[in-house]
């Protein structure tokens, strides 16, 4: 199955579904390494959280392609999809699933 | 459709279309973050520029799966697709695009 | 051909097949950009070195989509695949390799 995001800011990507601390964690470290204020930012139009989120966006990532087995994810034990806000108000996000194989 | 580029130094990623400061910001924040001359580069025979190229093509990944409808690519308002150099003079670059589905 | 891995601490990716310090170099780079003991991590329980594996297996990705032609990989001449370990001590690890196409 592939999942797409139709936005540049927001991203989709796979990692730890049980413990909350590691989405929080993710959040704090691309904050600590995609800051806002970057003195080589030119694009600044839309806010300081802007050319941020452009950057962490492609970084992460804009579409997951998954296995399926018996109607099923295949999946890790461990393994969820973790949509990703990277503005501080982000609004509606829109995907596209599509399904692939017989 | 996917694509896929054919070099460990040159990336596919998608991002804003209409301002071309994003782009230059882009290359700004990648070469702030995956520097040339890193103390920790072994890799440095085929010049300062090259272990970098590296470095950014897998962060920024060599392909994109993209949705389809109706005969064409189902992106969103702002997405373009970016085709990333990261060497300084990187010649020609190859890619393949493949269409899945009926 | 798509490879996926059920982890979220170890990543597919594509680089240079040839020099064995791209790999090497690579660790170094991914360990000094993501380090152990960042002061914003919250989730320790596991270890110092599972987070950071965490972090570094999203930026990576989890997943690689590569096409085929005539039976065969259809690769760069110089990319091969790395399969990322993340963790010191990764133990086994699980893929799924999925063909679509005719």
């Amino acid at each position: 199955m592939h999942l797409f995001i139709h936005h540049t800011s927001a991203s989709l990507t796979l990692n730890e579904n049980a413990s909350p601390e590691v989405r929080a964690d993710f959040e704090r470290h691309f904050n600590a390494t995609v800051p806002e204020d970057a003195p080589y930012y030119r694009h600044t139009l839309e806010g300081p959280d802007d050319m941020p989120a452009h950057l962490k966006g492609s970084i992460l990532g804009f579409s997951l392609t998954l296995p399926v087995k018996d109607g099923a994810l295949l999946l890790g034990t461990w393994q969820g999809i973790y949509l990703c806000e990277h503005r501080d108000r982000g609004g509606r996000r829109t995907l596209t699933a599509t399904l692939t194989g017989e």
